[in-house]
């Protein structure tokens, strides 16, 4: 897709998204973690005009004096930013006006296009592309949230629907040796997938398929949550500290387990890929199966032969910086490197990806105590 | 007024209050004291509909099965409540949904209303009528809260506005003796205003007005928040933990003070009473003066001296039974009494106070840390 | 007993109390409450070395250049204090040390003594005396605490033992009317008992005798503490959220109940008063047996007839100032009159009491969530 | 050295460490990670006498009955433990019962080893031994926080003093390959360090000398505590809500820099290696220079060409498994598999690390937050 194309696209997809919801629905932060829809399609277009319209828009007007820091996330060098966990508070600008922010910009960065735009302007067209994508997903997981703790659970919608894992278990094995690591095609690609550089492997098998709630139920029932053998001692806290005996979004309700997903409240289907726990019971899952959880690396060179895409796969890799690897200059520096600490990657994608981000290199991170991303489990044999 | 139609003006009241805000100001819970606009409006017509309709209206169908729980606040005996600090993540009902069943409820109570109602239902209606005023008093704190926290000072409009204390300082004086404490009319009063009790009082002079901006801001200059002497060990706690130096509302800028209210941010006027401090604040002030607050006896006695109305006095009694007192039956009786403890006394009312609720004899009372309270500072002598 | 005699005895007794312990008993501070007897010992000495020693002994050298600071309380007008919540830390001076600063300064007072001390010295002697004998009650409740919650219950031996309440219940009658508030006497008492002043009492009646433990059992067994229309707001969410189902000691073990007192632990004696509950307990407790607790103001009237010094009672009162209170000039004005927030009075005294501190105008005070005070119930009819 | 005797010196060398602490200083635990002395004592005693004494021993009889529970550490499953965070509250048993302990578990592993003990024997009371030394390093940690923290800066004596870095900086240069990583000696490893297994390493360049305090405070003086830039938006979090501005033990004073050390507080000695930063800080000094910090691997492979042994080396390795790692079965196997989440590597050893745990393979982990250990900071080039 032409990156016009694909901008517009971007840019319509992620109001398509939050077009079933409430004005109500747009504004709240159950969740340090859970940022409000309106600051999503806020954010996603502050981005563009502070990195591409103030730089290069011949006589650019800002939209509005205050947004600028408004609507900064962790870009600290952008100026001062409101607190993160105060996002839920901001009732004004409203909805209304945020949509006409987003029409303001989308139209300003349309012209911008249109008059041979240098190079730089291209390629940070492409990263405010990425980056709102990005933020699409967090928009599934933060929507999610926001409907699947309302004690009403409310109906959004048919979308992001899990495929049954049903396939015979199989067991793919990769071979000890050098590998290459990293992106190395011709498209886009976050600061994070490079540089390329080689690894050793040792012999693996990995599974061919995901876990499903099935198997996931056997664990509970096997009394796991009580079972600190099973467990990393920061996930054993994490864990009693937070009263969980089961993933999110599942409920156990007149002796039957039920999960909440967009299309409602409904009885827990065995054969669909579990979702929705930390990395810490994805460790002691495995753990409980007498396996593990594979490296990044491992992922990333069995990728070809696995069968992946609906759920981020939670990985016992530390997100940690290639060798070699250098930030951006200035503020989209910030971009990746400073999260590079205590954060756990995921490989893979999920339903709610959007296309173009389904690479195997690709380096999704979270903390390992995130619940709301939409993270599922693969097995390697020990 | 006819019950009746005091019944109709109170729900027009709370509804008009309301008229100005966007929905979104609806929705948020910046503070755990503060409820979200939709909250208020659903939780008083959830008094109706629990207290009234569901028992006394043949064939009455609820609007909704949840409402039941989700608008029930203190009243554990009505059934399970949602967490008080949860109410500012419900994005559902929707504002739209919230107004509809204050339509369905309202029209519910005048058609009981029609049909010769037996005493308990108008003392119910009272009841009801009295406490969704209360509700339009914390929702004009809470309005004010929500739009005054905002980054940006939203414009409500012109009102609730003091007016100026440039009377003259004199002191009123009253004679010791036995006086009579607590509510004689015939009209309404809560159970806490009863039984009428005596109690001895000393001799005692009070100011015919309350403290005004620029008092306070000699209080501030001179450094008292940062004089310990002056403060009680856990308002000194208080403020040196919340780092607080000057009102809520106040802002110190390019040199100059400022404050918001809700016709906007605006120079601080001197003229004006100085609200919005925690009664630690206001014993501070007072301890600074070499004076001190009245006791809620002394306060009522000297009433009818006193020209009041603009702001709930702070005074030094903390919130206590009147000898004798009985608490209601039932779900209704868990309305006052279970607040008697490390709450202090305001009396007099403030300019959000609903017409009706401005009597001598009336015990208001929050935490000594509340600041968005419509709250003065009224002095006696020492 | 002679100003000189009661200093030595004063002394001599708070190291009586502290001498059955081993020195890593004087060090910790296992609640922020609790002050390490170390301390104890150290403050009380403290207090006659800044408040007579430095000012008005001839040439006087203070003990160690850093005690000024390490031991000052709430006293901020003495100099830059340590955190309170830090004492535990504190692990020199040693207690060795401490008993060598006790000696010298103890030494310097007698001698001070000796001289025809001016009034003003023979004053601060006697504040300095009552300072202390408080301290000993405190010490007596942190020492409990400190052993109490080790998990092997050490035995400290036969002290501050309860009698037994058999007394046949009866019900004393005070009737209504004007009466007299506050210390009377030629003796010490504290500037919170003063100034003497009327109150204006309903009638009531009071019980002889102190609520016992077998009384209380009953209370737990008919599901008390989990019935929230018993409790204060304030207090059911303290004991929701401390997981509080007993008094303070009570221990629920194969079957049976035990207490831990400072002879270990034994069987739960039903005839000894209750103690070691919350302001909350108590009130709870008087709310279940359809009955109150008194005013300060009743029981100060009715002490004549009470029998009483057991446990200090609970009452419904807040502490607050007398009409007319005046706090001392400077850093002793600080002692009493800046906690008269949100504190509960208790009267009376406790086996634990100084002789000399039990007398009715006494105001002890704690904050209502007060678990670890010599605490007990008296009820009045309602 | 033979195993007896390495034993009984190990035995010893704990308790010189701790002969001139007072028996106040075994008592507190004034951070969360630190345990008091008291304890480490008692827990390296409790772990032969659970893993050896009660299951080899014929005859054996515990020292005390509560031992079990009272001196477990993680080990979950040997029974109950109490809170980590309660550990100074404890007083019972005393130092000196504490030393008895010691003493009694001593002799009766010396009896043990002198009857043809089995194989598995030996291997525990060797893994034993390296469990204690552990131990001790912490303790000289525990003990200098302990101490550190005292208003007063007591003086410890002449120990575990840093020789300075004043050698000319170089750059050792190792070059890309695959090299092989773990314990490859006959000697005592933990888990941790093994498989042996091949790594990929780039080409990089490595300091021969650690940063010392001069460079250190070059950095603070270039307003770096005060530069986001520098920062993991996780370490600059936590400066900024821990209030820090520089090392642990530094102290700015009359407009010169001091640090305190086991022999007190004395000027800060510009040559010395900079020590007790978090891995935060570490890293944000590297960044400020445009350098990093070694992999583990890397400081592993170059170690042979490197003078260490002053402090441990924060590396940016995340602690993780190496492939094809086991843990041990049951209680022995919580020891270190369980820490790997979330923490960071450290490699080398310190002045205060016993004599044969300074070996390359040695992998020491603590939370990037970790102050209090005997850190340091080795660079590498970009």
């Amino acid at each position: 897709m032409k990156l016009k194309d694909l901008f517009i696209k971007t840019r319509k997809d992620s109001e398509a998204l939050c077009a079933p919801l409430e004005t109500e629905d747009y504004v709240v932060q159950p969740h340090p973690n859970v940022s409000p829809p309106k600051w999503h399609l806020a954010h996603t277009t502050w981005f563009f005009e502070q990195f591409l319209l103030v730089k290069y828009a011949e006589n650019y007007q800002e939209f509005h004096p205050d947004f600028g820091f408004l609507f900064n996330s962790y870009y600290n060098n952008m100026g001062e930013r409101t607190l993160r966990q105060n996002r839920g508070f901001m009732t004004r600008p409203t909805v209304t006006k945020v949509y006409e922010y987003r029409r303001y910009v989308t139209d300003a960065i349309l012209k911008l296009l249109d008059y041979n735009p240098i190079d730089e302007v291209l390629k940070l067209v492409e990263i405010g592309i990425n980056h709102e994508q990005q933020h699409q997903e967090l928009l599934a997981y933060d929507i999610k949230y926001i409907l699947g703790t309302q004690p009403t659970f409310p109906v959004l919608g048919e979308i992001f629907k899990l495929k049954e894992a049903t396939q015979v278990q199989e067991w793919l094995s990769v071979s000890e040796g050098i590998y290459e690591i990293g992106y190395q095609g011709d498209g886009f690609c976050f600061d994070n997938e490079l540089p390329v550089h080689k690894v050793y492997l040792e012999t693996f098998e990995i599974s061919n398929k995901l876990t499903n709630n099935g198997e996931y139920l056997e664990f509970i029932q096997d009394g796991s949550y009580d079972n600190f053998n099973l467990w990393h001692d920061e996930g054993w806290h994490f864990i009693q500290n937070n009263h969980i005996k089961h993933p999110l979004y599942w409920h156990f309700i007149d002796g039957a387990w039920y999960h909440y997903h967009f299309n409602g409240l409904e009885k827990l289907n065995p054969n669909l890929p579990v979702s929705h726990m930390s990395m810490y019971e994805a460790y002691a899952f495995a753990a409980w199966k007498g396996m593990r959880l594979p490296t990044e690396f491992e992922w990333e060179i069995a990728a070809s032969q696995l069968n992946w895409g609906q759920l981020w796969e939670w990985t016992n890799a530390a997100y940690q910086p290639y060798p070699g690897f250098t930030e951006a200059e200035g503020a989209l520096g910030e971009y990746n490197g400073k999260f590079m600490m205590n954060q756990t990657v995921l490989k893979g994608a999920s339903v709610a990806t959007p296309k173009g981000h389904e690479r195997p290199t690709y380096r999704n991170f979270f903390h390992a105590s995130s619940r709301w991303v939409f993270s599922g489990i693969r097995l390697v044999k020990k």
